[in-house]
């Protein structure tokens, strides 16, 4: 069983800000990274939300993390650009490079920037819904932490890579595919943890690289497999996808791919001999006027996504879930009654809260 | 057993080029549509060659399929278009579309093309790779006949949706990530079916929306699942990825969606009341050197390409594969060796070339 307390955004909100200006950063800047993290515990993405909160504060005091970054564009094209994290925040980096993004595609039609020298960006949705408010097409990616294996290999290579499209509609909430290219995230894996239950099989495998239903098996040396699991299932598919996020993040942008990217956890250390500066993500917009009038775009998006609740479930009860449904819904309702906190992330606050002599929560 | 024969490349393109200039297309189109079919082929990519040649013939006879179309740009700004293909074949379609992507590239840094009114265009991979050769990045999709079921639905609403992403590389070749978001493409259930075998589960489910292992259950009203397979192994994702597909192919060009995408076999008829224009696409090219120098990224590319080949394989016999890697094998194998086809398609090529009057392969 979880064992949670509820705390509101508003306090919520003003804890995380004060911990983000304890350890340097300006308001400007503690207030979007606080917003980048609420709209995670908003939305129900527990593990990217206040949970990482103190995973930040180490990185920073060992020096990893730079509180007051000068964030700038060091490649440029009329549409694509490369930014430099200057060891920021990705919380603050991502969405300096989306409204270099907006603002181009708001010129040309579309606008792409790679990021490099940053850190974990929290959730891909929230920088790819920056461009829907401006009813552009919105793209996030960013590679994180090796934990995952290519298909045929034992060797962690890979992060979780997410990838997020958002799109806009017109009566209905804007579409938003925003996903993890494993099998399953690690956020999965901590709850079958802490309830004590078996993960199902093509979620991980052993060190050796068996098969394994172990909940536990990362901290044995295991892996992460990709989405699909085995290659008969796809797992192909997912190592192509994770290769793609891997590639447009730090490939382009001058970040550390591969098993070179720096792990989030502090007491692990970054790779001896790094062949680029942090972490990377990828970020875009497109006009959705730039292809067709905005209006027909958002009644056919309205139309798609009528047509798609409504497609023949196979148990009455359970409707097909349009792709941002779910986190749509929880925001509703924890902005209504408040934010579960797991008892193990609320000590983790109370801890930080001692440390940075703040305020708890 | 599969019982095949040998045909040389430059005889199957020969024969390819009479049958679509038989069907009145112009000698450049009847070239480029045969090039691509002949990449799918020599790609080892069977089940979107010359297979497909008398569906293509099909269409036509159907009066689905223009051989002569006037294919425009409908709508534009600097970066983005919309192209409207006049019902033509998707395999000149959508080079055409790729051509404008990587004009506008070259000029603001990217090009974004989406295609309504079009056709099965074959291979994703042929028209992703027209972007490399000019050191972009190339990307290309299209939606399908609906066979693939959402998460938690029993009802065909998208195709295999397949997307590509191509990287140009240096001393290595490009890095080709072409995939169907299904679980499985449909030309893995044609083998099994061929070979009487049974299929993995996770790849369909009957019409009532139960797993199944039957590599016929298609023609029982089943469907193809999205990749995952079921929802505890990310069902969920590969309908977002295949919905990412749809929408941009579509719903951005003005082509039909979603289960209003009309079937590539000319024997079932479209929707009575489309949504849209024939089938969709869309293309997109990046420079590299829009992000970084080319001559830094491609070092780079090598340097993945390089470590990812040598991660450590479970078993040492089956290193791990670079996305590409093996179409580009059989390439090469095939245009020094002859291309294997199928009995039953070398039998339906004969049927085509009596039909249309032409001589044989």
């Amino acid at each position: 069983m979880e064992d949670n307390l509820i705390i509101t955004e508003a306090q919520l909100r003003q804890f995380t800000e004060r911990v983000f200006l304890a350890i340097g950063c300006s308001k400007t800047h503690a207030a979007l990274a606080t917003d980048v993290l609420l709209q995670a515990d908003l939305r129900g993405i527990d593990s990217h939300g206040v949970a990482r909160l103190s995973g930040y504060v180490r990185l920073w005091k060992k020096g990893r993390l730079n509180a007051t970054p000068e964030i700038k564009v060091v490649h440029e094209t009329a549409t694509t650009a490369t930014v430099d994290g200057d060891r920021g925040l990705g919380l603050i980096v991502a969405p300096f490079a989306m409204e270099i993004a907006i603002k181009k595609a708001a010129q040309f039609g579309s606008g792409w920037v790679a990021v490099r020298n940053s850190n974990h960006f929290g959730i891909a949705g929230y920088h790819a819904l920056m461009a829907v408010k401006e009813d552009m097409i919105g793209y996030a990616m960013t590679n994180a932490s090796p934990l995952v294996t290519p298909t045929f290999s034992k060797e962690r290579m890979l992060g979780t890579n997410p990838m997020c499209y958002a799109f806009p509609a017109g009566q209905y909430p804007p579409v938003v595919i925003d996903m993890a290219t494993s099998a399953a995230a690690n956020g999965k894996l901590e709850i079958a943890q802490r309830t004590g239950s078996a993960i199902p099989n093509g979620w991980v495998q052993t060190a050796g690289g068996l098969p394994s239903t172990n909940a536990h098996e990362l901290k044995q040396g295991g892996s992460l497999l990709p989405l699909g699991g085995d290659r008969q299932h796809g797992s192909h598919k997912g190592f192509g996808l994770s290769a793609t996020v891997d590639i447009l993040s730090a490939v382009l942008s001058g970040a550390n791919y591969g098993p070179w990217a720096p792990p989030f956890v502090a007491y692990l250390e970054p790779h001896p001999n790094p062949v680029g500066e942090g972490l990377g993500h990828f970020v875009g917009a497109m006009r959705a006027d730039g292809f067709r009038p905005i209006a027909v775009f958002k009644e056919h998006m309205d139309n798609w996504i009528g047509r798609f609740k409504n497609a023949e479930p196979i148990d009455a009860n359970q409707p097909v879930i349009i792709p941002g449904e779910p986190e749509r819904l929880a925001e509703a309702q924890r902005k209504a009654n408040g934010i579960p906190l797991n008892k193990l992330v609320w000590d983790d606050l109370k801890m930080l809260a001692d440390e940075l002599k703040i305020n708890h929560p």
